[in-house]
């Protein structure tokens, strides 16, 4: 396809680089924000520039955030011996929307995968290693996808702190067998958490 | 859905402002762009504002242009004889896609719709009004949509300047009666233009 305006071909070859989105749809994209006033497409590039260039990460939990310390870490009414072990932001998110879990959270980063070469040295370990250190952290709870990544990641780290004064549990497998965590509705999701079993090494 | 972060807030927000893309969605873009060098957003946002501050539209024929006047009306190997009608600038990257034409082009800016409010006075009708006064065009193609807008607007067209020594033709209607002309695979839209027919009043 040939475009008539090498602005427009350029801004459909950009946002066809976006996962999900074709050149079709990207020109589609691209034709509507002529439609709108200029200061909307104005508006989002300086979103999408201001996304990338100023987002912060908690260094407590690894979570996105405005400031150093996210909101969650910085709140006072959250349970600090409850540490939520998550894969990804975006499990932080979801876990929140349940409104079901008042503790706090550690965002690992991804999960052990010999397939796509992601070991736990990759992951955020030491992390768990230095909040345990802390003391306050009663009980670790994995909130992982029900994968045989999600077990082996769970497994790992259970192995390596077993030793500690730690209670680990794991949230209910009230979401489907091979189910990714972020795709579960938040009532499965919910339930999951407030029903967590004992985490069990032969399980 | 709370966001961790002001500046994921506002990308998911402005980003789901896009048709056809959700919370979700738009949450997921936002996430995929996080992960990649920064160097890919601040290029996006760059080419969705540059889209927007400068396209220019050529004056000869309406379509985007880089220029005061596009690479289609500035190449004398067209033919100057035939001017094809079509609604939208995404019909003439149609058509220029099946390499089955060889005039030129006026975008109408859509097509006569009382159910949308859009009359005559709405499009460029003037515009060929002035291309026929410039003596050099024989014929007039209708590449409009196969639907009772698009027919309402060829004979609105037809009808005003019916009386100028030139010839009506529309393109065969090898695409769907119903279906809109941007969605016409090339092939059929390629064969319809070549198997244009004069067009006809009681049609
Ligand atoms: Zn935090
Ligand atoms: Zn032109």
């Amino acid at each position: 396809m040939d475009y008539p305006s090498k602005v427009l071909s350029k801004a459909v070859e950009e946002i066809s680089g976006l996962p999900g989105i074709g050149r079709k749809s990207a020109l589609r994209l691209a034709l509507h924000l002529l439609r709108q006033p200029a200061s909307q497409g104005i508006s989002l590039g300086t979103s999408i520039q201001n996304l990338v260039t100023d987002i912060k990460y908690c260094k407590e939990c690894h979570n996105f955030s405005d400031s150093e310390v996210c909101d969650i870490c910085n709140d006072p009414k959250r349970n600090d011996e409850l540490l939520c072990i998550v894969e990804d932001v975006r499990d932080v998110m979801a876990i929140e929307n349940t409104g079901k879990f008042k503790g706090k959270y550690l965002v690992l980063g991804g999960k052990i995968s010999p397939m796509e070469g992601i070991g736990p040295n990759q992951l955020r370990i030491g992390s768990i290693e230095k909040k345990l250190t802390s003391n306050t952290i009663k009980e670790l709870i994995f909130a992982l996808s029900a994968t045989m990544e999600g077990d082996t990641t769970a497994y790992y780290i259970y192995k390596k702190f077993k030793a500690q004064q730690v209670k680990f549990s794991s949230i209910a497998r009230g979401i489907a067998v091979g189910d990714e965590l972020e795709y579960a509705d938040e009532i499965s999701l919910g339930r999951s958490i407030t029903n967590r079993t004992a985490y069990n090494e032969a399980e």
